[in-house]
């Protein structure tokens, strides 16, 4: 079935979507409110996978650190004076005391446990342990901080906890290439929000993946770029994605459409009309604008909780220019992000009720079947 | 044994009580802090039966609602545009979104999700699904709101959730006869407490049918409604309850004992010097004095927490009546009600001890003896 | 092995300790973490053993009572008109009301339900029991409050709440004349803090038992007291602990390390240049200086909480000296106990993460590896 649909306003043309199978609907209560299966996805996804940690500039000098954390996990990520980054979980190998305890700083060539004052490497190797060396079987080297691989790409910073994960780059896939444009090692933070929402964080990616929601929830979003234009990939093993297109006379999504900034060097012309919505499993949301980057980290805590990093990032040129204002993008997206936020946990607390059941999906919900059924897979084993 | 005591004060004359049944003793403590024991009563209680849910004058006009809730329900009630009443299950058929998050309001015509528009009429039929109609196997018709039975008594609302549920007047049996005179439906509320008691719901229900606690913790009920005055009514299967007279010289439960109030039109002689006590199970407790109506309704939150809603309603010729303060009314009785919320705390508290034992039952206490063999035999199921 | 160290201060001879056995590790993280190897301690030890409950004299007149809590049980201590000591579970035997809500006070001879006017002697016993006599198989005598014993050591008082404990002196063992020259009983209350500790109870007590983190962490401590000076005891079945040397020209534990206090008198000269620090199992800490007498008290809340009562008692004579100050004593340990407490919450935080292996003991650490051994045994039962 195919038909192409000219909107009343003749702006846009609607690709079709494909209709759904015959009983294509939500997920079952237990998917976003029990913690036996909060607990698998952790193990499985973000303790297998490779999770975004935030940009490498944060630690772009030796010494400089920053802290990550998941239930149970506590992740220092740092910079050795070589320049090579290392990451490690925040426990004395003595008697597990937590090392850090600031989220960010700068460690003086070394990191010292406050309690016995075992001492570390930016490698996390042990480099002294008062009294121990009277003990005659106690080795230095026996007892490294326990290690998380560390890799970046694009300035983009991951970790893996897992023993001996495939590399970045094998999960990433054909994203790196598909975005080489954007030159996103280029571009520098300019501002950060977080956001603490009550809502497990599937709601918050299968949010991210439609935008039938658009018209009723975000009007302003929705006069910028219309709800039904651009197109969707298919599902990926690792992300999922599409894009938006700005309506005519539109130039960014900001308060009022019009770009105050320069477009980004090197977009394809197409591209400079084009707003890419990424979702990369399991915690990266890349939203890549004309003229800015937005990035979305998700820290679930609890089935019902996640912390929501989001992240607004220009290019340098633009940074440095006096009078530098980017308000107009940061306030259209921090309000839009409450909507959606607002309406995530609204679900999270209708999904866990006890007369919730599952509804049915639109054809337009068609990435969020296609995650459902890959995280319904993860469950069931098959 | 049959004995009549003439109080010291000679003006009351004690209807003596059956002896208890040796080895008569209050329950053991997983019935107050047991989470499977509470899950048993919502569903085998407030679940099964009809619940009181306020009363109908705060839905009077068509599109008006309310929220009630309990764990893991939350429930609006509506009138429809036909003045029927309508109640549902507060969850989007679609992605399970809570719909309506205020606790009281009106609708305009219709209830809508926030998230995707999905928009019910106010008896709960899906009247509007976007882009639904693209997917050839949904419709409408299979997506109403999840319904709730809802039915009025006297002007008190009451609902039900249970799939087919006995009408409202099965389970009040012969209550409505009893309470005709008062002519409850025409009385309008003139204050409402909500209290937040940090106690089991049966210590609140226990508490409200004995008044040998009235000595010692209200002196000044005493004082105007002698604590061994009265008589109670057996256990019904539906209800309990009993009364207790004024004393004489005194009008009604005020702070002096005076009635700034006209009497209920209608009222029996007798009754005039009376006031009910009747609890309603599982969350009513009716208090009916000669001037006015008190109700409580009981929420239950947790083992060991109540939301406690008290309401003092008047007869409307007292309301419209320039200068009508209550306060003498309502005064009393919250002073009364933290006295009684603060000792049914210190039971949980003491309940949920490691060293508590169930302890004995005095002759005036037989109400509680019966309500908890009720209680056990719904958990013990015979 | 044995070798005496000069230190390059020449100022102490450092005691050896033993080689710690091959494979000598810290506790697994269950020990801190699980709520049932936590209730299993509290059933264990603190409902075995004679826990420390304060000191005599905050119950010195008949009538005074104090409250001490443990998860599950409340306790209340008093004493009797006769100056007898008296504890027992505060909980009514009637409807299991909590009796006492202050957490210390004086009984006008009686203790009185609030509810329903149950009223007990200061011993215990019912004594008034409101129309319970019209049931005629009640007897007064059947409803004692449940007993607790209570004891006293030189001051100290003890409670237990087995059922047929071994008396106090038998768990002291020889504690009472190790410490006679103290004359502890004499000593008084002069100054209080209570701490609240996000940290398993046995991280304090193994806190309590090494100074190998004193230089580090106590760098004002150390000045006073060399961290490697003294000697340790070997475990005993019921406490443990040592003694630290006072520094040449440091009086006592104080911020500047001077003692505006006279000794205590009856000390020998030895013991007026040491301080004593024994962990008497489970739950008190006695830390005897020069001239004062410092107490800590444990109170388990959670695993991973517990409440640390600190109390610094002086001999009479000085507290009634006029312009008495003991801030120098008081906040030189207030420093240091914040200190301890800081590090304790760091390891309970650490070993609650999911990376957390157990980690190798220094010689010095002798006495933490012989709790654990014990409380090992506690848990595997051999």
């Amino acid at each position: 079935m195919y038909h192409e649909v000219l909107m009343p306003d003749t702006e846009i043309v609607v690709k079709p979507r494909d209709v759904m199978p015959e009983g294509a609907q939500t997920l079952p209560a237990q998917y976003y409110v029990s913690r036996e299966y909060f607990a698998r996805e952790l193990d499985m996804l973000f303790r297998q996978m490779w999770i975004c940690a935030g940009r490498a500039e944060e630690i772009a000098a030796p010494g400089q650190f920053v802290v990550r954390e998941l239930p149970g996990d506590n992740v220092v990520i740092t910079r050795g004076p070589s320049g090579s980054l290392h990451a490690f979980h925040n426990v004395c190998r003595h008697r597990g005391t937590r090392l850090c305890t600031d989220k960010s700083g700068t460690f003086a060539g070394s990191i010292q446990c406050p309690y016995h004052a075992w001492t570390y490497g930016l490698d996390g190797r042990l480099i002294g342990a008062p009294h121990m060396d009277d003990v005659p079987h106690f080795r230095r080297e026996d007892y490294p901080l326990h290690r998380v691989h560390v890799d970046c790409w694009d300035g983009h910073l991951f970790i893996n906890m897992s023993d001996s994960p495939a590399t970045l780059f094998q999960q990433l896939a054909d994203l790196p290439a598909k975005f080489t444009d954007w030159r996103m090692e280029e571009l520098r933070l300019g501002h950060r929000i977080v956001y603490d929402v009550k809502a497990n964080w599937k709601l918050i990616v299968q949010n991210y993946n439609e935008c039938l929601h658009c018209p009723n929830l975000h009007p302003a979003l929705n006069r910028l770029s219309h709800y039904l234009s651009g197109e969707n990939e298919p599902l990926q093993p690792t992300y999922m994605g599409g894009r938006m297109d700005l309506r005519p006379g539109i130039e960014t999504l900001s308060m009022d459409g019009t770009c105050p900034r320069s477009l980004l060097p090197g977009l394809a012309t197409d591209d400079q009309r084009r707003v890419y919505y990424y979702a990369i499993f399991p915690n990266m949301l890349l939203s890549l604008h004309p003229d800015y980057m937005m990035v979305h980290t998700l820290w679930p805590v609890a089935p019902d909780r996640t912390i929501n990093v989001c992240e607004w990032h220009f290019h340098p040129d633009e940074l440095r220019r006096p009078g530098f204002d980017a308000s107009d993008a940061i306030e259209f997206w921090d309000m839009t992000n409450r909507q959606d936020w607002h309406v995530c946990e609204l679900s999270q607390e209708g999904i866990g009720s006890r007369t919730y059941t599952p509804g049915p999906y639109s054809n337009r919900e068609d990435l969020l079947y296609a995650f459902d059924r890959m995280i319904v897979q993860l469950h069931d084993g098959k």
